[in-house]
């Protein structure tokens, strides 16, 4: 990120400021409560582009506008020992998630394995919190959401899926724990926002325009999305099949059978483009697993073999001008343990959205 | 594949030949025809690189060499109603992974999801056969399995993990199933086999030399890892994290993590390039899983919407100079049909090798 920051600030301000604001949408408190540590745990992690930078631009303006219910009656469609479906009410995807994922894993400790697809749902922030939440349990959390359809699949010239992002979250014994939080295309539609802010151009490889052709130029990219004219982001693997682009189109799609189709969710196009327009409920779907670790091996030689598979790794030769070889959510728990210190940075367009968040909805502003 | 081939050969006497061989290296018969089945499909299916060509240089020099066991003693280590943990007692992977996937399939139909982890096993060929057993009994199928370090990690310069293949099968309505059966790495070691043999130069992006440098010399990326100097294959997204080399990095981790780890298996650089002057077992692992459709959502219901997405796919505009976007699983399918009425093709040299395997077992020889 190449973006100033003005201020650190405290996970604690934060959360605090951003439980108040979604109370006086009339979001009940237990669940403004899972929102803020969720968004808040974006920054702290260095993930901005879901964190706090969201409160006011997206979930707060669809809760105004009636897409997402601030106060939903999630049902419990269809439940066995080992899965349950969730129709979520088309309330915010935060609380929604952490229930669910909270339900897999109690199935996983009484049964070896527990899932719960849900329906009907919203947005809901970083999808590794909710593979996160197995790691104290001992378990192995999963999560899979779908969303807008941004990504272009291999040998068309439109977007037909989501960025659909997949997380996987297994303990490290001693050492961190491994946290993949992936989007399923080259980079996630917040890198073509920054790029049109900062006026600055994309790699190639990350999208194509409305012909087809690889685009360097973001806004162009993004404008074609937002006309419906077509282009989009690239599948990881890219455009073609010689670098592998059908296997994230094969990711994004395993994504949206998991997400959309077995949880009865929206899918492909029907998750639109958001435009304050014509405000319309997403109807996203999620998806949440776990595996509890000893039904299959007894947790202390998981533990030992992680910690083993994480030596070989950080001690193996480093290409050339590379220091270091991450394990994934390395950085992001460095990040974490410095901002928890330091306080989370925060550039001064983002304050700026806040304190304006702040005073149309008359909360105490007390950021900065 | 640019290999001219010579003959067409039915599928039956394939099967038949591949398991009179097996026999006489003193696998069972059951096992033998399970081997012939999974090895035949791959023909089938127009993935030359798992089928019949490796039966000869690949599993049977492993068997007479004591590094497969013919006859192994596999034993159940630890099971729940959900889970269990399989010793494959260093024979094939298939036999082995046809039963665990059995198993993953019966305890999904009682307790809506089943998972069986293996370790001390063996390559067990097409990923994707073991996930499409679960499509007649309406589940969605899933497997993984490591093998040989060949994938270079972000940022380092020699292979720590296997091209650890993900397959996932979903029922398709009234349409052809969605089977995603992908490397996690950007090509397979088969693509650099070819080259090799061809003397054609490989796609900038599939691999690094020792030095960490991206290659076109597939002969020198394979001399690099054969010797254990560096280099190596790439993970899906390439050699950096601009295009998501981290991604795909992550995804051969999470195999590794659950087909290795979790079943008590080798991973990373414990499963070791094979040296037929230095034979040793590979001890992989694999995993398998099924979720049963209805614990979800009704059967019907998924089924109409797999439909629905397929045809959203199938009829969206296509990049310029396309005509079709494919479905993961379909061209397989189209591959099978065709080799089911016209015969398998085969290039000369694969047949000279099964030629001379059947003379070097004393096996009737009748392909041709």
């Amino acid at each position: 990120m190449s973006t100033k920051f003005e201020s650190r600030i405290s996970a604690q301000s934060l959360k605090q400021f951003c439980a108040r604001a979604l109370e006086k949408l009339e979001v009940s408190p237990q669940d403004a409560r899972i929102v803020a540590d969720v968004l808040v745990e974006a920054d702290l992690r260095g993930i901005p582009s879901h964190g706090m930078a969201r409160l006011g631009k997206y979930y707060a303006e669809r809760i105004r506008l009636g897409a997402i219910i601030a106060r939903p009656q999630p049902r419990v469609l269809s439940e066995t020992q080992t899965t349950a479906t969730i129709d979520a009410g088309a309330g915010l995807g935060h609380p929604v998630a952490y229930r669910a994922m909270q339900e897999a894993i109690k199935k996983a400790l009484n049964a070896g394995t527990g899932f719960v697809a849900v329906r009907n749902s919203n947005h809901y922030g970083i999808a590794g919190y909710y593979a996160m939440m197995a790691l104290e349990h001992n378990c192995i959390g999963f999560t899979m959401t779908n969303g807008a359809a941004l990504v272009v699949p291999t040998y068309a010239r439109v977007p037909l899926l989501g960025t659909n992002p997949i997380a996987v979250a297994a303990p490290g014994g001693k050492s961190p724990p491994f946290v993949l939080d992936m989007s399923t295309s080259t980079v996630t539609w917040g890198k073509l926002e920054l790029a049109e802010r900062l006026e600055k151009p994309i790699h190639t490889g990350w999208a194509i325009d409305q012909s087809g052709r690889l685009s360097n130029n973001a806004h162009e990219v993004m404008e074609g999305v937002r006309h419906r004219i077509g282009g989009g982001l690239l599948p990881l693997g890219g455009a073609s099949e010689i670098l592998g682009g059908h296997k994230g189109y094969g990711l994004a799609m395993w994504v949206d059978i998991f997400a959309g189709i077995l949880a009865g969710a929206a899918y492909s196009t029907m998750v639109d483009v958001w435009d304050p327009a014509h405000p319309t409920p997403s109807y996203v779907g999620h998806f949440f697993g776990a595996w509890r670790i000893d039904a299959f091996r007894p947790i202390d030689e998981f533990n030992a073999a992680m910690d083993d598979l994480q030596r070989r790794l950080e001690q193996a030769p480093k290409a050339d001008g590379q220091e270091r070889i991450y394990i994934h959510g390395q950085k992001e728990l460095e990040n974490k343990e410095r901002n928890q210190r330091e306080g989370i940075p925060f550039p001064a367009h983002i304050l700026a959205d806040l304190r304006a968040l702040a005073h149309d909805l008359h909360v105490e502003y007390d950021l900065e």
